[in-house]
């Protein structure tokens, strides 16, 4: 059951076996979040992608130090190099705020989201100021290494001179004569530049910027694309694993960091970049600006998609249908966020609950057969991992999964028979089940969730139990009752052969 | 209603009347956790206080600005300022972890005890390692300034030369030359240093050393009195409200603060200066080490608290009722944790939170009349409100609400009479509870927190009233069944003269 980890590779356009750099252990870098605002679902999805791949490495037995930084300077309103303002002190110099007012709030927001997606903490999460010092440092070293120039107190990286030595342009497939094209003339430092590829690695600070360091060639602030040159090497050396990030980070940003990494310590950052896709809804772009038809915005927040309260949804969804939802999706794909696509994850990721809930209460009361349906079991087991091995393929996994879940029904209403499969079969399928949804998916039960459940489940073995009564009494008094009112708490029963079971609806 | 706000000013040994620098807002500093073990239950303590003063501050209307920082460098093992090694170096040599991962396991699961305890999140959380350029900066000037000498790379600050310009010792209340009794001679940098009261600022780093950084003097890390200098100036300013901590603090790491702030800045960091005591347990200082006679050590952690595996107590306790129990005692006294006194909280709470579920029910019909009892209870309030105006007493504002909860109960069952009270008078009764309790003490309804009370209320209306026909149709069979299945899930109903009530034990 062994199968090899192929991953899709940015920086090579294809998809290479995994070979760690240090056998058994594996360096992971991810981009966080700039916390000047609201996390926004695109950047969820991203890290929830991000999750599985950490949780997944590690179940495969690697000794995994993920790295996931925090934002809170250097990155420009616009994302574009220029003497503009740096979004956290613009954000607090509009809610007058202290910068890291502005940072604390939003990073403990941050935090709550992606405990409410049920994300593991990254081992380490390193702030973009709390390494003023190493930026500075490597930008001494480009400097020293003849790959920036310093102009009126600013630094820029010099492409045109990197070029000369190294591929620049190698991740996002741009050459540095397409990028004077797409260079923005109309910015403040623009002139500063001896090239319009060039892009700042210290910026000097306006006399109104807010967030400032002392350096060695003026009082400001580093370039946004620095530090994760600066924390990946601290955190995890100069040549690392996994670098990941969504692919909206390709150009500049990576692209950058690579040349910094270069520039500064002569060799790759990451052997492996993994890029997550675009986040679409309704097939296309989110935008905040107004359908003048609809009267809609094609645009929905982590919140709203909770609570319902956004016209393009019908109701709200819970953080697992949403995750389940993501995870239906290859995280290289885009993923396109629908009502209906949500309705039909919802259901489908109870489905999937469900099945295990059943499957966990199957018992073997012999040793069984190892026939076609323990092979066929055996199978689907084997392929499930050898889709979350081919690239973290959890679209194709959940697929294996569900043909699993038919058995599993199948076994529960007799359909199938238990002495068809052997109990060692049936051991293994649990352990399946208990691995992808808890372990590597990272889902939870909702409905189990919370401190009460052992009490409601004990009420709820006794309502059932009266209910039972009452319908052998024929006492339908009292059984319309309790239906009613389980009605009104939101309560489903199923009855089967095996008893009732009851749910939350 | 509006009282005087009075604190403990430790730096003055007097209770003074609170007078904010700057009209209307509040600079709160507090000396956070050290992240290299799980937080001990003195810290919750500490952290609870100030969470509550913090509250209290905003209900009186202020705008306040807390900051509370995260110690990751530079504690010394032993908490002397030597060649020693750094606490989180230390810790991560021994786990054999990069020191940043120790940092972020012990800051997260610190995190998520003050979750747990209820405490709100600082405004701004900044950590040590976040300011080593700001660090490095008022090394410098306290240099510049005359206050400091620099020995083989490492920087102490001269307490003898700043004692001849400044009151030191004046927090403490110790001399300088009584210090030099209390150094510790065998102590490597010792004689690096010009007195034995000195202090190092800035430390050369020997070549095992973790965590290091480039300054003017040498690679090496700061001091750990220097980073809260250096914080609560920078998001505070040079002279902020009130300076906060535990009063194993005031020696020598405030007395320490103060010195460096002079030094750098000439003038006194904090204007107040409050320090919560010591937390005992059975009447003694908490201490790992096992008593001979009895096999026990007189310790015990918070999560060992919440789940009663410690043989000091004989059952868990929960958060809130460990909260209540902190708030039993005034800050600035010692809390003396026992078996008992838990009970005896966990009662207090229970009791509390029951008054003001039965407040919260009771209704006016009419107007009501201005008479006695409606004075005494408006007096009541009135107290509650001056009790914690007089420096924080929550014991004494308790006391007070346990005073009106009997009032509360007398209109219950109708020993009191509504119409002897106002309208008003009941809205504003109603409204001191709910400040009082959530809003300023910081407790939460424990057995109501969690996603499933709608539906735990829901199916114990409907078991309740089937229990009542039972017990109407005297059929003992299914009045005996609920009583047991309640019983099994944790759940106490009382029967009163409104109906039945029921919570979980």
């Amino acid at each position: 059951m062994k199968h090899q980890l192929k991953v899709l590779n940015s920086l090579k356009r294809q998809k290479e076996v995994f070979e760690p750099i240090n056998e058994g252990t594996v360096g992971l870098y991810v981009c966080g979040p700039t916390v000047y605002s609201d996390v926004h679902l695109g950047n969820c999805r991203t890290f929830v992608s991000f999750d599985v791949i950490y949780r997944y490495l590690k179940y495969l037995g690697y000794k995994v130090r993920y790295v996931r930084n925090i934002t809170d300077v250097g990155h420009l309103v616009g994302d574009v190099d220029s003497g503009a303002e740096d979004k956290i002190s613009e954000k607090a110099r509009t809610e007058q705020l202290e910068p890291m007012e502005v940072v604390q709030r939003y990073m403990n927001g941050f935090h709550e989201m992606m405990t409410i997606f049920n994300t593991e903490k990254p081992d380490i999460e390193p702030r973009a100021t709390g390494h003023i010092v190493e930026q500075i440092e490597m930008v001494q070293e480009i400097l020293d290494n003849g790959y920036a120039y310093e102009k009126n107190g600013s630094v820029y990286f010099n492409t045109t001179k990197f070029a000369e030595d190294y591929p620049y342009g190698e991740l996002s497939g741009r050459k540095i004569d397409e990028l004077l094209a797409e260079s923005r003339d109309d910015l403040k430092n623009q002139d500063e530049k001896n090239h319009p590829s060039d892009f700042a690695i210290w910026m000097k600070a306006s006399p109104t910027h807010l967030m400032r360091w002392n350096s060695p060639w003026s009082v400001g602030f580093p370039g946004w694309h620095l530090e994760c040159s600066v924390m990946s090497t601290k955190y995890l050396g100069k040549h690392f694993d996994i670098h990941g990030g969504g692919n909206d980070l390709k150009f500049p940003h990576h692209e950058n960091e690579i040349a910094q990494n270069y520039g500064s310590c002569k060799c790759a950052p990451a052997k492996y970049w993994l890029h997550t896709n675009m986040l679409l809804m309704n097939g296309k772009k989110m935008s905040k600006s107004v359908d003048p038809e609809t009267g809609i915005a094609n645009s929905i927040t982590p919140v709203e998609l909770f609570t319902g309260d956004n016209p393009n949804i019908t109701k709200g969804y819970s953080p697992m249908a949403i995750r389940f939802f993501m995870l239906q999706s290859h995280y290289a794909s885009t993923l396109d966020l629908s009502d209906d696509a949500l309705l039909a994850a919802e259901k489908g990721y109870r489905k999937l609950m469900e099945a295990n809930k059943s499957l966990q209460k199957l018992n073997h009361a012999g040793k069984g057969s190892a026939g076609d349906l323990d092979q066929e079991i055996n199978k689907l087991i084997d392929l499930a991992h050898e889709e979350m091995s081919d690239d973290f393929s959890t679209p194709r996994a959940i697929g294996r999964l569900f043909e699993l879940s038919a058995k599993v029904n199948g076994l529960k209403n007799g359909q199938l028979k238990m002495s068809d499969i052997q109990a060692t079969t049936l051991a293994l399928l649990k352990e399946t089940f208990t691995d992808f949804i808890y372990t590597i998916f990272g889902l939870k039960d909702e409905n189990e969730g919370g401190d009460n459940n052992g009490t409601l489940d004990g009420l709820m073995n006794l309502i059932i139990d009266m209910r039972k009564t009452a319908r052998e009494e024929k006492n339908w008094g009292t059984s319309d009752k309790i239906r009613d009112a389980l009605k009104e708490a939101g309560i489903q029963v199923k009855d089967g052969k095996d008893g009732s079971e009851w749910s939350l609806v």
